[in-house]
């Protein structure tokens, strides 16, 4: 039972390159942790696109519901940007979302010691900062119906004659099940969640505020909730971030609002998240992990890249999926090790300069730390 | 021609104690600048529910259609909380923003160099900011059918038994107008136009960004135009907010985007808005004017709100309704000295501390300053 299948999809710009590292700390885990791995390898997004004309085949979409955890890198390039919408790179990323019903995206934004400097806000604003976006990902305005451009040619104020429509839905049931992922994970920390939503001007979020609040009032009235304005919640994270543990939102403001919770640490290049759905057969739960960060095409295959978000990724995995937490913490630690004494990749060399390490130099400071 | 109609809408919370300092500035104008107003006041918001148990009568919203501008406060209150969504507070705001079809929301994101240190961002990051968010405000999921909750009852999958639904539906006409909005304020600014949207994830962000496009190689191929993904917006105000001069985007990401870019500058209390329509008989545009910040509850009637956003707001109504960019010059920059001697209201006090000025002693030091 301490065997684990995986599948590795390194996807597009520097997914290879961080995805590479993480092997290597898999086989570390594997030569000296006692735990062993069953590794496939596939393609997603642009690189699946090159390949076979789709950014997902339905192939590497069987393998990824039947693995214990799929470890992605990123999707995206600047130059599948005139492809059609259906055949895009992240459509590949959100038909696994969809297929595997990955509910619930977890997005920690913490902020490194080491590297409080390199955030635009203030060292005592950041210094510290430790919380967890618990985003929706599989409903909302992402999936809804009905969804398109259309055109409008009899409506004589409508210059140009086309409207385009998406849909918000959620139910009820889908609110309440990401509403849980959030207060179990706020029970392990600070025992707070904060729910976001419009609820003053969307009707489908006052069905999410009354929900959340249900679940609380029935299953978790020992957490701590607070409801806020999603415009507010962009504001509150800028001007006080500190003031959150856990925040849940749905799939939209949670994609804005992630980002801008990792921006304020000042270091994407090493924020993982996790993304978890319901229990398979053997208990582990539907699972895939990747780094915040995109495809950074601009940087890709030149060794620039920092490998840190998507090992921690992997630490995500350990301890989400494989339920190895010691595991983790002590991968968490080496990482951690390795920015104190100094290992830096191109995207955290502050204004004094130095000779940054390469994507593989880092890697291997990790793996020899730990 | 000097002759200008205004309506005043105090509204709720901190609305009547601000509004009432920006009276005390509109009628130095009039007594100094050879100007005359014809005044008329209204209610809005709680303060039109507790009269008239709505939050807008069609009496106040015709004299709004009929007024060179719509000066407000704020709306919403706590109290208010539990009231049906359809008499909310919000539900009277967004009735003018619709009715008046106030297409085109201006919200100015200014640092001012005083208050630079209030911000949560490091100095060298947000001095001299100088951004112009230009938002969509009467369509997108604010107002697209169909929309509200219903009963899902016959969905086993769905616990609960519920589904909130709203339409993000915008049409080419809508965002082809408020593109032009945007190249125009652009081309009396540093000639950038930044548009934002989900045109990755959502086929209304390709009509959005396709429509943009159309208007700027058709119309105004001088503005140096690009385009982002709304997430990566978030990320980038608050990575390097000064790379932007104007931001163009629909309603919902521009509630946000705009609110975060507010809190970047530190000083919500400062920030003004105008939301404009199409141009009427007079050639004056249809007009609200509106601070950014709330009703702050919390802190009303005691005399220690901010009325400079209210104040900043009426000197937009001069330049933007009443071509009267000298006298809006002269208001601005009587604020600029004011702060700068160091009149400061309670929520621009520093840790140093201090005697705050009152909401009316800041409105006369204004007025002294003219
Ligand atoms: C790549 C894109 C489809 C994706 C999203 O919008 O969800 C990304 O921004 C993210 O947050 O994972
Ligand atoms: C009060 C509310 C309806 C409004 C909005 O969501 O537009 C406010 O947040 C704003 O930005 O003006």
């Amino acid at each position: 039972s301490d065997s684990y299948s995986l599948l590795i999809l390194p996807g597009d710009g520097i997914g290879p390159e961080v995805m590479a590292e993480v092997v290597k700390v898999i086989d570390w885990f594997g030569a000296n942790r006692g735990m062993s791995f069953d590794i496939q390898h596939g393609l997603v997004g642009g690189s699946s696109y090159d390949a076979h004309g789709t950014p997902l085949t339905d192939e590497t979409m069987a393998k990824a519901q039947s693995v214990d955890a799929v470890l992605l890198g990123a999707v995206g390039g600047t130059q599948y940007d005139s492809l059609d919408f259906s055949v895009k790179p992240e459509r590949g990323l959100l038909r696994l979302r969809k297929e595997m019903d990955l509910y619930a995206n977890l997005r920690p934004a913490q902020c490194f010691d080491a590297l409080a400097d390199f955030s635009s806000l203030k060292r005592e604003v950041v210094a510290g900062l430790d919380i967890l976006i618990v985003r929706e990902l599989t409903s909302g305005v992402y999936f809804g119906e009905p969804r398109g451009i259309h055109s409008d040619d009899n409506n004589p104020d409508n210059e140009g004659g086309r409207v385009g429509i998406n849909t918000q839905r959620y139910t009820s049931g889908e609110i309440r099940r990401v509403a849980r992922s959030a207060f179990e994970l706020a029970r392990r920390r600070s025992n707070r969640v904060c729910s976001m939503e419009k609820a003053n001007v969307m009707e489908s979020g006052i069905l999410w505020r009354e929900e959340v609040q249900w679940v609380h009032d029935n299953e978790y009235p020992d957490v701590e909730l607070s409801h806020m304005y999603a415009d507010n919640g962009a504001m509150q994270l800028v001007r006080k971030p500190r003031q959150f543990d856990v925040i849940v939102t749905d799939n939209l403001f949670g994609d804005l609002l992630s980002d801008a919770a990792a921006m304020l640490t000042g270091s994407l290049g090493m924020l993982p998240s996790a993304s978890l759905g319901a229990p398979m057969a053997n208990g582990r739960p539907k699972a895939l992990y990747e780094p915040v960060h995109g495809s950074a095409p601009d940087i890709a295959g030149q060794g620039k890249a920092n490998p840190i978000a998507c090992i921690l990724s992997f630490a995500m995995a350990l301890r989400y999926s494989f339920d190895q937490g010691d595991a983790a913490a002590e991968l968490e630690r080496a990482v951690e090790r390795v920015l104190a004494d100094g290992a830096r990749t191109a995207d955290l060399m502050g204004p004094e300069g130095g000779t940054p390490l390469s994507t593989s130099e880092m890697g291997d400071r990790i793996v020899a730390a730990l």
